[in-house]
């Protein structure tokens, strides 16, 4: 039986802010290198004001790998909130432009929050470190959630990142919940190491009881798992869930499943801009997975996707990935 | 006596929105390619749902030109019209940010209208089609043009796309006799060929009476001058004006000044997105001007800043300017 979405992603609606500085910039702004900060809307203020000029672009890591899955032609949707404000639309359009469904109510203009923005500062050697002010994203509540939506889902998709957030548990078991009881199948991200740190005992929970694929990164796996030997970490995660698909920079990607472990290699290009690699990496993964193709061949998937979306600025697509596979001998 | 400002830009302030799309996608949505259309929020709003995502990048015709002399370390400012929303904000502070002042009061947030927008469609060639909504940037009057600002101004320049706006007219006339009192000088372009069908009378007033300096492109000139002899529109203008400075797409541009005529040649690039290629020509030729170049070296400079900011998505410029100046031996 056909349903009506083959991935649905729940996950923190943002427009990204992007701009070029120096390393020295990172520095005397007390912007740590690389990874995902939360900040408050005064700090988000006084950064502003001391970054360059930015380009707006539609982000959000959930958000950029249903937009992913969306562009590779696949049925999609999306759940994130934002304001009924001019960043709100924006973000909304860009989702649906691309097909994926997006009906999240919108937080009210009156709201005192405004939608969510990450100032994403890309340095020379094209690492990004992001600033998040999460805005309206963090009041995603279980009333967001449409059972209907989660049920027509063969998998949703989880962000880490929505760990933080005073609704977001009860919203995450409430699409839990639903999805499984039509059989559906649950995804997650772990998002950042830091953001492992803050919810570590929340994701070991929801992993054991209730996750088939886990998406992650090295450093967030070795956090995860609290030791330092990856290996080790790999095959701790595989003994949880179906599926581990761990990102590694440019040693590519590790896949385990069924007992097996596969390696995909990265592909090769220049970094422009880090953003979005591990969205679109599970996003072509998902796509891959939900239309037939064996995991070791999303995973090469996922590698092709990854090494598209840091060539040029901003976290989404640019050329179209499946002409891209198909160079690449995967479709 | 060195003034305040070596150039002070008055324009239609403007967030563009750009995206990608096939010739067909002009067609079926009655975009006319190449030129700017003037479209009300209805229309923006309607041509918006069929639009591919895009990307928020501040823009504005006269607004890029201050940005590229600002950007090159040049003393500017700009004056325009947004309204304090979350558009006005991210205009404000790309211009800031570059260096360049900008104070001119906000539009309440009480306003139906909002921040200007530039809806652009960038074909596989590379050429722009724009289609304008002017929110609150129409609305500049003259109580917004500061007489001290431009009486510190060695040159003003004025954005022919600002001769659309109940009092735009006014609030030139009121920038130029400030600036001109001041012993300063005033230069203007003529934005669009249709919009110099739009206000012809009035822009063949006020270069005679008081333009120092001509910025046009071909078609813009014969459409001024309603003929189809370039030579003699050219002559024509020269015999109105100081100095002439009329770009010729990829045969670069034709200066007049003093008698004599200098051609300077386009520097070939790939054309990614034409938008912005004459606005960064006359930032660039002002800055030239302003800090002591001959006539003939600011034609070339502008040409070399017309070819880098056509080379990548946006208007304005990504590259140092100056470096490529030193590198084409312009400095």
């Amino acid at each position: 039986m056909t349903k009506k979405y083959q991935v649905v992603g729940i996950g923190n609606a943002m427009v990204d802010v992007l701009t070029h500085a120096e390393d020295s910039f990172l520095a005397e702004n007390g912007v740590e290198k690389g990874i995902m900060q939360l900040i408050d809307m005064e700090r988000a203020v006084e950064l502003y004001s001391h970054m360059g000029p930015g380009q707006q672009i539609s982000g959000g890591s959930g958000a950029n790998t249903i937009a992913g899955i969306a562009g590779l032609g696949g049925r999609a949707a999306y759940v994130g909130k934002v304001k009924d404000d001019q960043l709100g639309e924006i973000f909304a359009h860009d989702m649906r432009a691309l097909g994926a469904a997006y009906e999240t109510p919108l937080m009210d203009a009156q709201s005192a929050l405004e939608t969510g923005r990450c100032m994403i500062i890309v340095t020379p050697d094209g690492e990004r470190s992001m600033n998040t002010y999460l805005g309206v994203s963090e009041f995603l509540t279980p009333e967001d959630i449409d059972e209907t939506m989660m049920a027509d889902a063969e998998w949703i998709y989880l962000e880490g990142y929505r760990f933080d957030g005073p609704d977001s548990h009860a919203a995450f078991a409430k699409a839990i919940a639903a999805c499984k009881g039509a059989g559906g199948k649950v995804s997650i991200t772990l998002s950042d190491p830091f953001c492992v740190e803050r919810h570590r005992d929340a994701f070991r929970s929801v992993i054991k009881s209730d996750v088939d694929l886990l998406f992650c990164n090295r450093a967030e796996m070795l956090s995860m798992y609290e030791t330092d030997d990856f290996d080790a970490a790999l095959a701790m995660a595989a003994s949880e869930v179906e599926i581990v698909a761990c990102t590694d920079s440019d040693n590519g990607a590790h896949i385990l499943a069924g007992g097996e472990r596969y390696h995909a290699l990265a592909v090769p290009t220049d970094i422009v801009d880090a953003t979005g690699a591990g969205d679109l990496f599970a996003g072509a993964f998902l796509w891959g997975l939900t239309n037939g193709h064996d995991v070791e061949t999303c995973g090469k998937m996922g590698c092709v996707a990854a090494s598209e979306v840091i060539s040029h600025i901003g976290a989404r697509a640019e050329t179209n990935l499946l002409s891209l596979f198909e160079k690449h001998g995967l479709l």
